[in-house]
């Protein structure tokens, strides 16, 4: 296996050899997840800390199915309830969890470069689950790892990234994610919501999403995140789903047998058409049964690595 | 075993030999829970959810223990620190759950009807653990075990339902499955917390607790939400206590070794007596350990039924 | 191994033998949280409630880790989220608890007492994790294991306890352990902030901080609650700083090989300087790592002693 990483704090680290790593890791352990008996011994005794300092549904319950169906025990640890409330810093909270012999942390936190502080402070492994706006890489690896199951191989095909590109945690990760097996990335949003270096990504810009699904073999939608609406920094709602929703009808330019993904949570009717989540072509559920698998594959890699340097 | 359903939505749906089979299951785990070792493999490799929409001590916790003794592995879901709180559906929600392939959901909310609702749209086992005003199945189930424990059989005995009926999610479950097993319910309440098909009930309704308890075997007390106070749904409670408080004194009217009830928390001297709640013949904590055993049965029944539909 | 206590609610009940018990105990297990698998069957089956109405990131966490290592399950109950919100007595929810079978019930709390109230009612151990100003046995044991681990013998030794003695859990724990292994207790902290007896403790007082630390061998900082600070119960926290923080330059009159506690978390600059925090005579997160070893050995104690009373 050979992995040669501590952290997981970002998909720039990842060579193509370890991105193909964690596909073919994933692979191996997807199919635990369909066995009447979902659980194998493989991480029995070790200790995983999952520390969400921001709330969230689906990437910490993801995270702890895939320790569990490993047989590693979990420790919760939010922010409420926490010695965060206290005052404390998030190095003395972090030193403090490193000195209960955990086999690796998996961080949630409202900072950019957050995992990357907290991987610099301990031994163990840190998994970056969502960094402020800078990174959430297990998120990038399961998208790539549902395509991967679909297609086999991504060469030659046309993936449109559709959205808030800007506050993406997502949308720069697979940036990069994508071009390095080959496919190639369109970006499609409106300009308030693209980033400032969005001429520097490896991708194809777009304001018209009628134009960028000509010839498209996937779709990923990205999630607008509604509670900054308050802020002003949204476009008018109504507005930015005439134009950017997905929609069946829209989707009929893209190619014959186009894959629809969104992340999760999902606003019907703003980032997607509620009828097109739902549809034969859409991977999203299939998004979450691959972040089981992509997680379980990411603790395995991350905990047994041979070389634990530091 | 043979057991045919696939959700445990409310007593309603279950026939005479469906409750035979949850008491004698029951029956066979209650003393697992008084071992050394609490624990058998039975469930083990089994991922089982508690989606809990609403706070509740007792039935969550009564849930988790019952998971835990079977081996399954149990992941906590709360309203906050989850995407409900983003504003995501239930719906999706749930089918974000279903695709990491949990063997149960067992759903607590606030809202009547959810547990069908969630039922309906994946394809494993789901336990109703409380859905609004609606129903709250193992309740119910587990006053039945706890008076089957005492009396080993029902027929002949004569049961009083005091105190809210309205908006008690057990009493109306117990309407059903008390006389099916050949006993006879009285509903005693103050007129504006019976509900309006109170008529329609297979029971006899009583205005007068004393006149209630004559001959009685057994008395639940309901559970006033004194939450509910400040929206003017209570009566004014020194005034229902006086009439409606279950006393020592007033018991004297029942039978000799008339069994009292509650589903807890307890209001002291509003719905019962304090002395009377922890007196000899009170069965209160016989619900809670009862609690234990029968969502044991009710977790493997669901989980490990042959004819596993959809 | 002849364990005669039911419940660990303060240190005042152990005698030098049952230290002594413990302290073993303790090293015994504490390789368990190095090992690769870190993880033994000595406690499964058994099930420990971690009631916490009280928030606190690394008491929690640490018994979690210490009860999970020994392969016993953990259930957390917390205030919210549970029926103490709906106005259950805490007599009715230990007692619903005790219904369930626990082998233990680890319980924080902000009435002083209340281990006390809570082990007299149920036939399960019942652990202290902190009950308001009164006691929290576990900590000052880990703190007397961490010097242990360092010095093999504390006979002969000076310990300061530095800071908020009158609100310390610790504070008077430490001034019966320490003296009872043979070492002198120095307690050092503005007349404000010492407890009324302070006479009567087995301790000499100082208000003087480069006073107390001539011939330390050990410094015990103790957390300044800040929270408290809007109450005005703290004083005023740059002169506090300015005559009891701890700082490398104070410290040089202590003897040479001094070591320095704090429980945590840290309020840095305030009752330790940072950098002395983190240097090298600094045993903040050994006291962590000791943590899980004596909470290890306190749940082994009471939850497999032999003679299990009442």
């Amino acid at each position: 296996m050979n992995w040669s990483h501590k952290d997981l704090l970002d998909v720039s680290q990842l060579s193509r050899e370890d991105v193909d790593v964690v596909m073919r890791t994933a692979a191996s352990f997807r199919e635990i997840n369909t066995r009447p008996v979902k659980k194998v011994p493989t991480l029995k005794g070790k200790s995983v800390v999952l520390f969400f300092a921001e709330p969230s549904t689906r990437t910490k319950t993801s995270f702890d199915i895939a320790a569990k169906r490993l047989s590693a025990d979990t420790f919760g640890l939010a922010k409420s309830g926490s010695s965060l409330q206290k005052g404390e810093t998030l190095k003395d909270t972090v030193l403090t969890l490193q000195a209960m012999n955990p086999d690796a942390i998996v961080i949630r936190h409202p900072s950019s470069g957050a995992a990357d502080f907290v991987g610099k402070r301990v031994s163990c492994a840190v998994i970056n689950a969502g960094d402020g706006w800078h990174a959430h890489p297990t998120q990038a690896l399961l998208d790539l790892f549902t395509l991967h199951g679909v297609w086999n191989t991504l060469a030659g095909k046309t993936v449109v990234i559709l959205g808030d590109v800007a506050h993406s945690r997502v949308a720069r990760s697979n940036c990069r994610l994508l071009p390095m097996l080959g496919a190639r990335v369109r970006l499609c949003a409106p300009r308030t919501l693209l980033p400032k270096d969005a001429a520097a990504l490896d991708a194809e810009v777009f304001h018209d999403l009628d134009a960028a699904l000509v010839g498209a073999d996937a779709v990923m939608c990205l999630r607008l995140q509604l509670e900054r609406q308050e802020a002003g920094l949204l476009p008018d709602l109504r507005e930015y789903a005439r134009r950017f929703c997905l929609t069946t009808q829209r989707l009929s330019r893209a190619n014959p047998d186009v894959k629809v993904l969104h992340p999760g949570p999902i606003n019907r009717g703003v980032e997607i058409a509620s009828d097109l989540a739902d549809a034969g072509n859409s991977l999203i559920l299939d998004q979450v049964s691959s972040g089981v698998a992509v997680r379980m594959a990411i603790l395995y890699l991350h905990i047994t690595r041979k070389d634990k340097g530091e």
